[in-house]
């Protein structure tokens, strides 16, 4: 395990509210890149209408996707934000959906399309994560020492 | 979406542990309100001895309910602490908890009864944030530059 | 309801990457105890290649065991930690974890070993958190005012 602390100041929090329609990877990558915020973590609730969330077969080195259809409560999307390693920025999110009878749907969020509202809390620290290309697993993975 | 940074000086950490019989929804927003907290996220795991879930139908404009019998894990609790638009304080919490044999139900926390123990940590900024009824869903959606 | 305020200061965050074979109760446990973390939380995501989760059981005071077979994805891991009442460390986590099919099982965080990564965020407070042992339900439960 390696392990960093990532503030010397104090933490920043950031409220991010999205609006029906919008698409929550690309709108949280775009705010984290325009905003260029250092390394964060990040817990929400709402709904999704759409979702299609990732398995990721560690043989194929790729995700099989797992449709979400309908209208889904987000119970919980969990995750942090990073540089990707290339000079941008990198969402990693996980996320569970509960539908209409209680039962749960969950993945690394690929991508979903919010409705009506998603409720993220971005703590932010005050230091950049990198990400580093790892040829074992075809991942790019935190290096907290970069 | 819209953002706001939520602190300009550090958040406060506070820890809430519940005990066997308190219900979760009332114990928190009575706590936010007596003691006025801010914007907040928190996150929690403990147990619940019952608990009544929703699913929010968009057509009818209200939760169903999902009633949860039994011990169950609660193997996350996740939401946040606002105004509710109306002078009081509002806690929403979304929910996923687990049976004996691992499975999951969860939903957004309408009512839950702790056994034997829930640990909640709240991260408060020195914000407060408001909500607004938002017609098209019928719910009080926070505004961030409210 | 017990609650108390963590935070004197300003909350620290620390990034703990878990590379392939570890286990990460034993490994987050270390890590506290070598660094003598204050009361904190967390949550984080990654992936494990077999767990075993718990379900308590009131009764018997004692934790079903649940095993997990295959590799699943972290949707999310969320606890904190404390000092154990005894002298030493205690970290109390909670999973849900998504099969390739987005079904999901969860429980008490017994035992894991993470493959290819679990990327967790600590946000530590400046006061240690401890724990006393509680008859009723046969655990060591938070005690806020300690």
């Amino acid at each position: 395990m390696k392990a960093a602390t990532l503030t010397d100041g104090p933490p920043v929090q950031h409220v991010l509210v999205f609006e029906p329609g919008e698409e929550v990877v690309s709108g949280l990558t775009d705010w984290a890149t325009e905003n260029q915020i250092p390394g964060s973590s990040f817990t929400g609730v709402g709904a999704f209408t759409e979702a299609t969330l990732g398995y990721y077969d560690l043989d194929r080195q790729e995700y099989d996707e797992i449709p979400v259809d309908g209208q889904v409560e987000v119970l919980v999307l969990a995750g942090d934000i990073t540089l990707d390693g290339q000079g941008g920025w990198k969402v990693h999110g996980h996320v569970v959906c509960g539908r209409r009878d209680g039962s749960t749907v969950g993945g690394h969020l690929l991508r979903a399309v919010v409705r009506p509202t998603l409720e993220l809390v971005v703590t932010a620290s005050d230091r950049h994560l990198q990400r580093r290309q790892d040829a074992a697993s075809g991942l790019a993975l935190i290096d907290p020492a970069a």
